[in-house]
This record gives structure tokens, sequence and C-alpha cells, in this order.
């Protein structure tokens, strides 16, 4: 098998057997090496957003000391969920390569498909509610009129 | 204003000050009382991950000593991205109330439309490649079959 992902799924193991947190591991690639790697760490880390890509994301910007991943490319042993996908777009990663599909995240009890319907509008999930808007657009404005933004 | 939503604007105010990333501010209430404030750190954290609301989440969990939020609120200056919004659904919060909304985002330089638009399968963003399914779908199974899976 491909040698990232199989060191990807050495960590998904790796998180199973200490169990902390679900079946999933992750590793970025950048000039053909392995930068970061990492598995779910929800559980023992107390942290719903410490998925294996989110943990490999984090890792490898701070190793690369910047946000912006655009050269690297991500291993990882499921489909990404919604979130993770979103974090890989804004790190600007172009490729994923990935194992096992949402499908069977869904079919161990994990949420990703239904996620991923909510946010086709397929399904309700969470209440969103619009307040003082007037207020928050001020700083928004305050922010785009600022001289040497870099965002 | 909201008391709650002004906190989260004093901490995206602080954001832009510091120049620390993005004019977002969110924070989480539980118990009615604020117990996560933050602003988003891309730019200063080398985080791509580093949102006001995942920032947020990340305290509030840590402070709660868990990854499910389901008794706890969230505020943020702006309605969230697809990653924010995702780990509000896998953090259990349930009612999200914002300010300026993704459109308002998308003006100022932002891409939280084209993700949501990505993800809703009208966009191209990421390549998405599927490999090594039999070796991944292994190490699943391993864990389903586990005896005391908490998660």
């Amino acid at each position: 098998m491909n040698s990232y992902l199989k060191q990807a799924l050495i960590e998904a193991k790796e998180g199973i057997q200490k169990q902390e947190g679900g079946p999933f591991g992750a590793v970025i690639v950048y000039n053909n090496k392995i930068i970061a790697a990492a598995h779910n760490e929800v559980l023992v880390n107390h942290d719903p957003t410490a998925h294996a890509e989110i943990n490999a994301i984090r890792k490898a910007s701070a190793i690369l000391k910047t946000h912006d991943l655009k050269d690297c490319v991500i291993y990882s042993t499921c489909e990404p969920c919604p979130m993770c996908l979103a974090a890989i777009i804004w790190a600007n990663i172009k490729t994923v390569y990935y194992g096992c599909s949402k499908k069977d995240a869904s079919l161990i009890g994990f949420r990703d498909e239904d996620i991923y319907e909510y946010l086709k509008g397929h399904k309700k999930m969470v209440d969103l509610k619009q307040i003082d808007y007037e207020e928050c657009l001020k700083v928004m404005q305050e922010y785009q009129n600022k001289q040497g933004k870099i965002y």
C-alpha cells in the first residue's frame, strides 16, 4: 500500500490502542517527506476538534511556521469530515488521499454523513440566530479600512 | 446589544488591534456565564484552524474537561464557516448566535461562501482520491470489534 497512508494507519492504530479517540490517522507530506503525523485525540485531549487531520494540519503549520500549506498533501485513513475538509481548504492543501469513506465512518457510529447532509441543507442540526448585525458589521468594516492587513 | 456578543466583539477588536488574524471573535456560555472567549489567531499561531469559534470550543472543552459541550451556547461576531459549524456540531452545541453573515465575510476577502458552495457540490476546491480501501477498512473494523470503546 501507499507508504504515506501506511504511516497514517500506524497512527490510527496507536490511537485505538491508547483509546485516545476515534480510529483515524493522518499524515502531511511536504517535499516527499512526512512532516506531521497525528491521530484522533478527541477523548484524551477533551477536544472535539482534535480530529487526525486537524491535528496534522496544526503540527505541519507549526513546523513550517505558516498557515499556508499550499505545497503539502494530506493522507488520511478516512475521508475527511466537513470540519477537516474545510480546514484542508483554509490551509490551501489541494490534494487529499484517503482510505475509508464517510459511509464507513457512519457505519461505526460517527456523524460524518449527517453533517454533510446538514451542510447541503437536507437536515436540521443546529439553530443559527442572527442578532446585533449593525454593531458587528462596524468592527468588520474597521478591519477592512485598516492599513496593513495581511490575512 | 446582547452582552455575550458584546464580549465576542471585544475579542474581535483585540485580534484586529494585535493583527493576530481575521476580525472575528467568539464566546461560549455555560450556565449563563462566559467560560471561554477567543478571537481568530490564524496569523499569530501559524494555524489555519485557529478560528475564533474553534479556539473558543477548545478552551471551553479544556475547562469543562469534556469534548461534549451539549449545555453550552456559542456567540460569534460572524456566521461560522463550515469548519467551525461542523466543529460546533461535533461539540454538540445546539444554538449559535451570530452577528455578520458569511456574505459579509466574503465581502472582506474570506472564502466562507466558496467553501459552503463546495460542500453543496457546486464548486471544485480540493482533489479527493480514494486509495488502499481494504487496508484502512481493516483497522476501522478492529476498532468496531474492540471491547470498551467509549467514543
